[in-house]
């Protein structure tokens, strides 16, 4: 089917390519002229669609980006033309976004898609909110999205697709932080061999085996003992919404805020509130401040 | 090959048919006369082993047991000879037994050993600790019963092959949970139709696509809703192990520390400290004690 | 000097009473015919404050009712008019009533007050937000209300006042559980001979000393080892406020977290995220599910 | 009364002068002959005390250092004597100590003490374990060593001393971090005034008070901000043995191990953990490693 694309990055770029192996016409626009695209406007991409309903798929960064690309699309598009935003926005925009639109008769689904830099051959796993005629309309595209075994999931009205892409994510900083334990624990003492081929063998037959564990194997073949990087690691949102939204419904999430507050943690390069504990400790016991030194062990505090 | 197995319990008795499929002799035995076993007593197993070096591998439980079995092998076995012990014993005991039986000439070896009931079908990981010499005595039996993909790994000296099982497991633990939380978060809010379908999508193209999310997906199916499931959950030892052996290291764990303190709460009719947090509140605030009542908003504390 | 004062329930009332003590002339309002009121309204309020600028203190619930009050006197007050909202309100409300009153000449001030029960012998601590010329205004009322010793700060900024005593309370939150974890380990063992009585020696001489301590030491008296009260706790909304302005400021706040989490899952009943984890156990291990005999320490998993 | 006191450190020669302040003959050793010692030798020493039952009190290094001396002391002291170790044992070498001493006859109490630097004035918290009659013979030592108002706990049998004064220091570790959370929310604001007077502010009518925050801001008076302080704590053992305990008896403990777990990541220059989650992100997402630019928010996982 016909599908205009906005947002020809690395993710937008390669679903296109996806798509059109499929057999999809796909009109693709990024506000970059160094970009593949096949127009030059958001008008132009509108007059380019000529099946109706229209359908189009916005893939541009969350948060003003794309609330202004979705405003701009509802000034241009026809009542029951269908917008998707495939974006990684937070569940709350999508309410806003569709209670804009509706008043125009303008369709709204929010898809969280999953999958990153391996989707183009593997498909991207997809998690779609939203009214049921409008998913079915775009089911074509979603199908040739999606891996061939399965990933796609319609669950529940218009927000559900990215609170539940923002809880796989939220899912994925925890088992993320489990591996890494594990493996600094297995660094920490010099004793075992080889850590990363220990983590190697995991990939066959432990109950641990998993796409993430196989990746890190493959980072581990590339980097042995990973001595390249730092550990150093950003978050991108949906950890942080997905807290909040832990928080909003009285859910303990303590893995999973471990998980992002290790990761505020690495950025950190002196903490505050470590400074007020050598402080104290200061205070009370006249250890030094600052120094490597261990403490004496008779009671001091 | 020959080979001793001492334990004939749901894990040994799959491990003893899985050999003898890939054609090794088995001597079974275990304490119980309803086991399956082949013998009737240590001394009768040591007698059967008709090849040197006698190769004895105990799948008893860990603790007590495993000790008592160890200490009368070391009565029965002769120098040169290799106990194997695939139980979840923690790996203090391995350098314990390892050096009882160094004097004798009789050789240890730890294995740590993942996969559980699915293990006689797919093959069991399996993480080994020692001297090489006695491992490659041993490899055929290790190359049975792993998964023919991999899944074996020699971690490095007598215990590590434990220590590298409880780090396994340790992770297991952080997995698990996030993977609960995440589902408790989508049906905390009454929105997600389905969060058991939800799950099930993720087991392709996802990031976090993993065997326990596998076996996760199983559960949902045949119980929808986890209904018939209580919210209780045992702890069998290693990921206290874990725990401890990171403190003992200094390293820094909050993801498998959160997890085992969720099982232990689990497990909880009524919490101590939570009756000191619901005191303290009624102290300065007023706030009442032990009921549903939301709290009014206005400034107590 | 002369004080309008709305809302008289338990902290409303006290606060008044300490007021007149000390020679201020306090017109009280409630919606409550019940409550011990001068006037019958908001109006009759405002026309009984015969000098000026007037002072109107808010001290109702948070949320709706503060908003509603806060934007009622706005029609009913003249420029150069103050309001200090006094409840628990969160400070993103105060840059919103500011920015609401503003255009009109309005001042406004939040006041975050900490003290409970004991406020009306001991003073209430004051955390104030604002413009300094407001604040000097007030200053004969906070004097009046503040401990003799100290208990002052203007914060900074409108909001600050909120925001601090927001953290203040999180603060509360994890001393709390603190104390709380440590009752419950001395009470785990069998050996100690009287929890109660170590908490009571720790009021004196050790690092721990706190008002808190005294508090819980308090409740011990009165009902010794808490067994009349249930492990259940609410939360009243300034500790997920402070989880949420340390996620949206990249603080890592692991302690103050799990104290709020633990309040929320001692409000469970039946969790689901222990039910995945009671479910998985089962799926690779065979693990019985619900139940509270140990495990066999064999391996399966 | 007549005290043998070993070890004249910081605490252990501040103790002697308190009791000497107060009446008693106290004979002190160090092994060191810088220190203000009286005699040059265990041996002198025992010599020295002239009454019976004879009581000595080691003030020295826990583990080994405390050990060996108590092992010396059983040597040299008589049926009847006692041994009183006011360090910082860990609860279980109590129970050796005096296992190993009941042959002899000799009687084994032992003393958490609390205080720090502060205890010569203000007096010493002390938490005994051990028997009755031991306790009563050593009470008017414990009388002038505690602060006059309070401060002593006989908890239970031989080791409860040491194990509740491990608790207190648990506790400790929870309530700095809780202090240290806040403090840094405050500072990641920028229109907060001055977190330091906020903290200052607190010490009256909050419901935070205690003694702990007294001392944080008589450390922000010396030194603002805490600027020439680095947020490195160490630890000295009494925290890890508390969550070590709690995994014990299955108490959760989500605080002190929180504030444990922040000491050891104050302490890493680069954190294994943190690597793993930085190379699996670059992985599946193709996000830079190790720099701090953002990451753009089009969905790459």
């Amino acid at each position: 089917m016909q599908l205009g694309l906005i947002g020809l990055g690395k993710m937008g770029a390669n679903m296109a390519e996806r798509l059109r192996r499929d057999g999809h016409q796909v009109v693709g626009f990024d506000r970059s002229p160094q970009a593949p695209r096949d127009v030059d406007s958001l008008e132009g991409l509108v007059a380019a669609l000529t099946t109706t309903p229209r359908v189009v798929w916005v893939m541009v960064p969350s948060g003003e980006p794309t609330r202004a690309t979705v405003a701009a699309l509802g000034e241009l598009l026809s009542p029951g033309d269908i917008i998707i935003d495939g974006g990684n926005s937070e569940y709350v925009d999508d309410k806003a976004h569709a209670a804009a639109l509706a008043p125009k008769g303008i369709r709204y689904l929010d898809c969280g898609v999953s999958g990153g830099v391996w989707g183009i051959t593997e498909g991207y796993a997809l998690m779609v909110g939203g009214d049921a005629d409008a998913v079915a309309v775009a089911q074509p595209i979603f199908d040739s999205l999606k891996p061939p075994t399965g990933g796609f999931v319609h669950a529940g009205p218009v927000g559900s697709g990215h609170f539940v892409k923002m809880i796989h994510n939220g899912i994925e900083y925890g088992i993320m932080q489990a591996y890494g334990e594990g493996y600094e624990l297995m660094k920490a003492v010099d004793w075992v061999t080889n850590p990363d081929e220990v983590m190697a063998s995991w990939q066959n037959g432990t109950v641990i085996r998993s796409w993430l564990l196989d990746l890190l194997v493959r980072a581990l073949d590339a980097d042995p003992g990973l001595s390249q990087i730092r550990g150093y690691a950003q978050d991108s949102g949906e950890g942080r919404w997905t807290i909040e939204a832990a928080i909003e419904n009285a859910v303990p999430m303590p893995v999973i805020t471990a998980a992002l507050f290790a990761r505020f943690a690495s950025r950190q390069t002196d903490s505050p509130t470590m400074k007020v504990v050598a402080a104290l400790r200061n205070q009370f016991g006249g250890h030094p401040v600052g120094t490597e030194g261990s403490d004496a062990s008779v009671p001091i505090a």
